[in-house]
């Protein structure tokens, strides 16, 4: 909808800088004089979008899109989402079947999520929510802890986040099997990627499971009792993907039976996980808010690789990390 | 003091199979027909030493040796401590001066203990300790974390088990300085090691400081104030070392006036750790007792490797990981 002359119009969903508790996007003043940037909340995104060009989705925890999509006129030619995860988006089906370019924050989050997921399966092994139940309690109690060295580690999925937690657990010693949609033999780094059709054979022979799937039909709720079930009595489970790829009753009756030796959630299927949810205390269940990538600098980051795109997008050249749609995330290069 | 015919006598301290509470060495049934094996306590240590050929310090947090070695009559020929410190032998004047050989637990506790230290460095990097008070308390709080790729870490200890976690943060990404007795330029791994002569000087570049030395006469209490002042504001220790290492005060200063962003204790000058030390609730610190080499199978892995040097001192051949009782640690071969 922009006029020849006139700067496009860029959308901004969250980060207002005159709303209070946002988060702006950092140094979005660089686009000044090449596009007109316009900040919108969850109420005014509808009214706004039919005059839109593209719109950056910087509240990427909102569902705003998925419910303002809908309707007459006409919708912004690109959407850019400052997550990984693009599922909220594809929620919408007439998104999907737009011609609206989709591209997301890929490669951004994959070093702090791998570092993050490392030092969950290193927290789990040496019991270390043990000694500090215990430093609480003033009590001095030994124990024996696992070696992670020579366990054996499954990741759930074969995109860049996945590779680079099984990067980061191999270099401490950790054999990872990678899991993804398809099998492949001539993966440049793990060899062999699993097909997800095959995890229940793969599940028997795991230490760890860590799920870092992208969450689509395909993927939702895959972490089921079923899966649990195939799991080793005493393995660990660790979701640094989304929430709804868990069956979450099905994770808590695991811990609970002392089925799993213990689990790690980063995410939920309703976030912020409210006060009086079970989670919180399911013995063996360690909960943190949705937290896995965000390292210092991380907005910076984000806002970087957004307006880097921006360029591309304004002068007409093709966009980076272009989601398929279809599959549900950018499919990766190297796996083509 | 054994006879041409008969086999030596090895004397254990603590382990005793016969004794509530006791874990005894496994398998130490092996050596039937080759030593006469006797469990001796804290206090039967002395009066059975005249008569022994072999101690095997199986209770190596005991300070009997130190006590009960001083005293008229023969002493044992060779001492096997079940650590690798050797800190509470080398306590004794008597011992050190003696032609006695001692031998430790050096290459069992490399691994586990670079994987703990990790861990510590990980957790305090992504805040765990902070989430799980969070989980306590059913808040949902999202916070930034450091991504440690990148980061600098100084580990004093260019042993095996400091190289181990000089290694393993290096997989992590981490820069890795070490610090060792005395310089050397031709470190086959870590290229150059720092004499511990230049530590106030690195130690402004560190993000972690991790301690893994010795404790001899040259290290004890050489993290204190002046130590800890010359870290950079918010940057974390772990001492993983022995707890003398450590000016505990100094340390509680430095956390308590927020200089530093954290620290991790593995190891205490007093262990365990009383029930009143202020040690358990100084913010910022995290507290374990003293087992980051403990990792399952641990005690097998002991009692294996004081069976091989067994059979070379049976034999006649020569000892593995020979004390030297000047230095205070098995003298690395290849740092020689």
């Amino acid at each position: 909808m922009s006029e020849n002359t006139d700067p496009p119009r860029l959308l901004v969903l969250g980060g207002d800088p005159d709303a209070p508790g946002d988060v702006p996007p950092p140094d979005l003043d660089r686009l000044a004089g090449r596009a007109r940037v316009r900040y919108v909340d969850e109420k005014s995104l509808a009214d706004s979008l039919p005059t839109a060009d593209a719109l950056l989705v910087w509240d990427f925890a909102s569902d705003a899109v998925r419910h303002a999509w809908p309707g007459p006129g006409p919708r912004p030619g690109w959407v850019h989402t400052a997550s990984a995860g693009v599922d909220r988006l594809l929620a919408c089906p007439e998104l999907v079947a737009s011609d609206t370019v989709i591209t997301n924050a890929r490669g951004i989050f994959d070093q702090p999520i791998a570092e993050y997921t490392a030092g969950l399966v290193l927290a789990l092994a040496k019991d270390f929510h043990g000694s500090w139940e215990l430093q609480r309690q003033r009590r001095w109690r030994h124990r024996e802890t696992v070696r992670i060295s020579g366990t054996h580690a499954i990741v759930v999925g074969s995109g860049p986040i996945g590779r680079a937690i099984g990067r980061t657990l191999l270099a401490l010693g950790v054999e990872v099997e990678l899991v993804g949609r398809r099998e492949r033999d001539d993966d440049p780094e793990f060899e062999k990627v699993h097909a997800a059709d095959s995890l229940h054979d793969l599940l028997p022979t795991a230490d760890w499971v860590v799920c870092a799937a992208p969450l689509t039909p395909r993927t939702a709720g895959m972490f089921d009792a079923a899966a649990f079930s195939r799991m080793r009595r005493g393995a660990r489970f660790v979701n640094v993907g989304r929430g709804a790829h868990v069956v979450q009753e099905d994770l808590v009756r695991a811990l609970l039976s002392r089925h799993l030796g213990g689990a790690a959630l980063d995410v939920f299927a309703d976030e912020p996980l409210p006060a009086d949810s079970p989670l919180w205390d399911v013995p063996g269940l360690l909960v943190s808010p949705h937290m896995s990538g965000d390292t210092v600098g991380w907005r910076d980051d984000l806002a970087r690789q957004f307006r880097e795109n921006f360029d591309r997008w304004a002068a007409g050249e093709p966009l980076l990390n272009v989601v398929d749609k279809q599959l549900g995330y950018v499919p990766d290069r190297s796996a083509r």
